[in-house]
């Protein structure tokens, strides 16, 4: 008997450049993901129908949900998700929960996409608070995933210790990082550094056998990945440092630089394609709002990662 | 009758590589100052003379004032400022309380200097807490000067709020930045945005008459320049996001690109001299503990617009 399949649901309907972008993207997914993988679109089907005719496409290439409505970008996240139940958002976290599919991927509205996980396959048992987490380019070619980047802007010291163990479970099972070296952010690489929060959390973390804790660092470090594969921080500061960091990107292009590289291939997000929401019971992907084709089928490989590493069980096991 | 003279405080014995590249740069700053200006040299006589007597510069270029003792930057501030009573730091710290001179410089050991200044100039009445800033480089050519970057890592509303009065201040007097823009480090644009404190400080802020806020702004806006000419944030958030910023010059070295620009020569300490330490009754410039001679001349420059900009009075009026 062939292996279960695995179906990865594609909010289609998400994104500025949505149904277009995103299911051109996922027609490049389909033709780079393994066999076992079948994606599902969501959103309006005579829309997405349109566009894989016109793409040569063939018409059972993709599992298709029909919805009516959408949640767009200046929709109130909760009242949104509640009120507009046949947006493909809600539709698919419908499926979700259903598990007639088996991970979640969107460029539409990031507060929908949390409501939505909460509410439906809702927090892991014994996780204080979900993550966001975002992976940030070295210098050697490699990336450090920092969380939180903007969903917990006040955290208290337990939540950043968990976000160490989420980060740790995710970099080794998705990113494929051995024994990830987990430090937290902070003003000074000395113990005693630091705001309440990063003095207290530094306690906790570096008394965990949960994940390789290996002190503080600075923010000059996030970039050299010389010293951390992940990089726990209060959604405050990790989204201040998420924005300034992709700022660069733009001041290369200004200052008429050569980002022919890695290092700025990183900093574009249409090569990272989106963001996990870890600590929920499902693999959930939040791609950028700006999505292009490249974007969208790179978040749709990232959720398809998620899904097979099995990394949600390994973060129940590990609090169970 | 001549104007009276100015007359700036330099620490011969603070930095990486005093006396040398302090005396030398000391030499290079005597030349371009305006001719009411004064230095006054702290530290080992004969180590100073021996280098003035090098480099072939007249023997009363500078009011020497000899020290024996040193703090190092592995000395704890605090104690090491009432230990070492004739370090050259102590010694300035004197000086500029008995009004000896008129500002104090040194690119020593910070908590120290900042110690210095609590315990002899003292914060001016009023001024909840002191606060150190740096000028990040913006892509138009000019700088955005953010506090606190590391002095105040928990701040509170109205500590913010002070922030922006002080930093609008001193970017209109002392960089001469007609009418700055000041605006709030944030995670987004809009007013309900942020963390407990910035949400708070947010209400403070709009309300203020002392100076120009302009709202919000993020991380990617910092670079840009377009939005803010003062950015507040609290120390933790600050220390990190200048850090970052550095650490961009560190990466443009290591990939190789065209660093032959303003944006780059902003982000090198060499120029822009030194950060002022705001809210105390007197004009306090700490240097990079590497400063070279074109960096302690550029903070020896800076102290003497600060001076004489009186932009201390200024926040005493105000205050009062």
């Amino acid at each position: 008997m062939a292996e279960r399949r695995l179906n990865i649901g594609v909010d289609a309907m998400g994104g500025d450049f949505a149904p277009e972008a995103v299911v051109l993207g996922a027609i490049e997914a389909a033709g780079v993901l393994p066999t076992d993988v079948r994606l599902t679109l969501v959103g309006d089907e005579a829309a997405i129908r349109e566009i894989m005719s016109r793409q040569g496409a063939a018409s059972d290439l993709f599992d298709v949900v029909h919805t009516t409505e959408v949640i767009t970008m200046s929709d109130h996240p909760a009242q949104a998700f509640a009120k507009k139940p046949d947006s493909s958002l809600t539709v698919g976290f419908g499926l979700l929960k259903a598990g007639r599919i088996d991970g979640f991927a969107s460029a539409g509205n990031t507060g929908a996409m949390l409501v939505g996980s909460m509410y439906t396959v809702k927090a892991i048992e014994g996780i204080i608070r979900p993550t966001i987490s975002s992976q940030i380019p070295t210098l050697g070619g490699g990336a450090a995933l920092v969380l939180d980047v903007g969903l917990n802007v006040d955290c208290k010291p337990d939540v950043l210790d968990q976000y160490g163990m989420l980060g740790s479970i995710y970099a080794e099972k998705v990113l494929g990082i051995e024994n990830p070296r987990v430090a937290l952010l902070n003003i000074g690489e000395e113990r005693e550094k630091g705001n309440l929060a990063t003095k207290a959390a530094y306690e906790l973390m570096e008394g965990t056998s949960r994940y390789n804790f290996v002190g503080n660092v600075e923010g000059k470090h996030i970039f050299t990945g010389e010293v951390a594969d992940v990089v726990v921080c209060d959604g405050f500061v990790g989204n201040i440092v998420l924005k300034q960091a992709e700022s660069m990107y733009d001041i290369a292009r200004e200052l008429g630089m050569d980002m022919n590289n890695d290092f700025f291939r990183g900093l574009n997000y249409e090569h990272v394609g989106g963001t996990p929401v870890l600590g929920v019971n499902a693999a959930v992907t939040v791609g950028h709002g700006r999505s292009t084709p490249l974007a969208i089928r790179n978040m749709i490989m990232q959720t398809e990662r998620a899904v097979r590493s099995r990394f949600v069980e390994l973060i129940k096991e590990i609090l169970s």
